[in-house]
């Protein structure tokens, strides 16, 4: 069912640094930071040849990464996408397979304005796994 | 300088459960689980259309990532792999930019049978990055 891994997601507490790291280190091409309000995220995009990283540092008071980053000052890998054809059809499939789909399970509209929907960490190997229409 | 990213490592407490969610769940293909003593894990490849999944199960008492898993016992993302076309002058870079490498710096062969190289988690978001030649 899941089809290509659209990108894995880093939290980071300072974006400007991880910015650097990508790209004078790892020599990776760098997107401008790109503020989703309705997200609750700055977002930097690292184009790789076969996917894409993309570094998340909070916006605003509810971001949904604060909790992590408090966990985990460092930063660290927040979730992985996966594309899905369907993403109803994959929500049911999951519910049917016992795997908890989080918030109402209605698929919302994720940063590429695509539906998307996420699955409960404990359910997947201790992974945050998002899954957005392709 | 980075290329394709070459795997998402996740290591699990369960490898036959973790088989079932990728497989079952998420619908991919995976591999049959592949003893790797060398490296202290069986692995089990969970292939994608442009990348893979690798979970990564303990193997034998001196294996790389039981530390992580007592830490995180459900389990989690251990590792990122990133390709690149030439490992030693990867590292010599990484080393220019005042990154740490681990162990003593000299590539050793991987779970590929290629030469790869491991980055210090705090010198990259958090993330243990392991470079690998392609």
């Amino acid at each position: 069912m899941i089809g290509r891994l659209n990108h894995v997601a880093i939290a980071v507490p300072d974006l400007e640094a991880a910015c650097a790291v990508y790209r004078d280190a790892l020599g990776a091409t760098v997107s401008a930071p790109l503020p989703q309000p309705d997200h609750g995220v700055t977002v930097v995009f690292v184009e790789l040849p076969n996917t894409k990283i993309e570094l998340l540092h909070p916006l605003g008071e509810a971001s949904p990464i604060a909790a992590f980053l408090s966990k985990s000052p460092a930063g660290g890998i927040h979730h992985i996408c996966y594309e899905v054809e369907d993403i109803l059809a994959a929500r049911d499939h999951m519910k049917a397979e016992g795997k908890r789909v989080l918030g109402d399970g209605e698929p919302r509209l994720g940063a590429h304005g695509k539906p998307v929907l996420f699955l409960h960490p404990k359910d997947f190997n201790g992974t945050l796994v998002e899954l957005e229409q392709a």
